[in-house]
């Protein structure tokens, strides 16, 4: 089994117990410590736990980089082999609101490259996949990305994050903010950039991306035809570090990019 | 059959209907010629029709206000019996998007006081009631509305509309995006206001709201526990024609009132 099947057959596997906790949400205990935008849930850790366990168990010898706890570490010098998780992204939302924003995610690197990737969102069941020249799918479709290029056609999907990103989400966005067509904001990152793989939407905007925020994302994104850059319009790479991100359909890239206020002062 | 019951049967009549053209949703037409922020589906119309047709032959005396065509012009003087209609609340979310963000609500106004109302969201088929005094529930549940009063744990829907009231949305918002522990937008009134009965989030803004997108969220909120005003601070009412309002669960009503900027240019 490759890289890409292992991953379909891990979030395949782990969506029934997603699902189980997630009805079970009013009592889950939520850790109150946390910074409200940081909540950890018990299910968070447990979907991890039960991931890298299997990762473990196929490709013993890879790292693995994943959202809690001690495996959260940046590595300097990343092998060519890695593994990235992030076991619910979108943790407010799995916690609160109509709509189950949240998805799980994982990525194998190779050589610095996020090379495969999926994304599955438990309460549908929406299955995204994709490796790199191979195209990207949603449940075995092809996907590909709108062709919207006018600003005034645009839906831009802002994450808002919490209190230290917000202003200069806020500064950094105003203009863009004033001049898109429908502004929306689910705050999940894969969430975004399935959305835009998908041609629901043209733009994601995340001032404070982690790697397992956006590694099964970004490949996920281009090979459905869109771009995923830094905020200075670099191609994204998955060990760049905590940093801001902008997604789109590819078309509409450079207008979102010229859009954004780069003077604005971002804190993380 | 009183007026509320006469609701719960058409909006749950009417779900198979809309269910059956949002699965079609990728081929319907949609008229270019529209405001990109203001689009007509046929289902919108389809939808109208079949209420209207219920009510005119139920309550065959009563006035009938509603989204669209001849029947959205604001009554000056408005009897004592009135309905109102918004067949789809949502329907660029109807049009794209992954979650199904809209909803189709219709309220009953008795001399000038939203009396009794529903909202059902097609796809999940939750079904929002409310009476005045009976209190509001989600599906035959009685719900409440949270009891979070402090900002940095709030949650806030905010509704940026289109470009013709988007400058004077953020502009007005500004400060309590800097300081409201979460943003999110979902672009729809009904499901600003049920959230906000089900406890899912604190409060909602839009600054363009006509009776049909308001007058049963109204009751159903209120019922729950919440508030609704002008953005002057002042109750809500069903027939003060195009308006900015403010939706909340009660307790952090004059939080976020304040936190507006009432100098804020808006122009509809």
């Amino acid at each position: 089994m490759g890289e890409l099947a292992f991953i379909e057959d891990v979030l395949k596997g782990i969506r029934a117990y997603v699902l189980e906790n997630y009805e079970k949400r009013r009592t889950i205990e939520v850790d109150e410590k946390a910074h409200a935008n940081d909540v950890l849930t018990a299910v968070d850790l447990g979907v991890q736990e039960r991931i890298v366990e299997k990762i473990r168990s196929k490709f013993p010898d890879d790292l693995i980089l994943a959202e809690e706890g001690d495996l959260s570490v940046h590595p300097d010098s990343p092998p060519d082999r890695c593994w990235v998780i992030d076991p619910i992204d979108g943790t407010q939302n799995f916690l609160r609101g109509f709509f189950p924003a949240f998805g799980v995610t994982m990525a194998y690197i190779e050589k610095g490259e996020s090379t495969a990737g999926g994304v599955i969102l438990p309460v549908n069941g929406d299955l995204f996949l994709a490796e790199r020249g191979g195209g990207a799918s949603r449940n075995g479709e092809k996907i590909v990305v709108s062709d919207i290029n006018d600003l005034q056609r645009a839906r831009f999907d802002i994450d808002f994050d919490g209190p230290s990103l917000r202003k200069g989400t806020i500064e950094m966005t105003l203009k863009l903010m004033e001049n898109v067509g429908q502004i929306r904001s689910y705050a999940c990152a894969v969430i975004g950039f399935c959305q835009i793989a998908a041609g629901e939407e043209e733009g994601y905007i995340h001032l404070g991306l982690n790697p397992w925020d956006h590694a099964a994302g970004q490949v996920i994104l281009e090979e459905a035809g869109g771009s995923i850059s830094r905020l200075d319009g670099e191609r994204l790479k998955p060990f760049d570090g905590k940093l801001g991100a902008l997604a789109s359909n590819g078309v509409i890239h450079e207008q979102l990019l010229v859009g954004l206020d780069q003077t604005a002062q971002v804190r993380s």
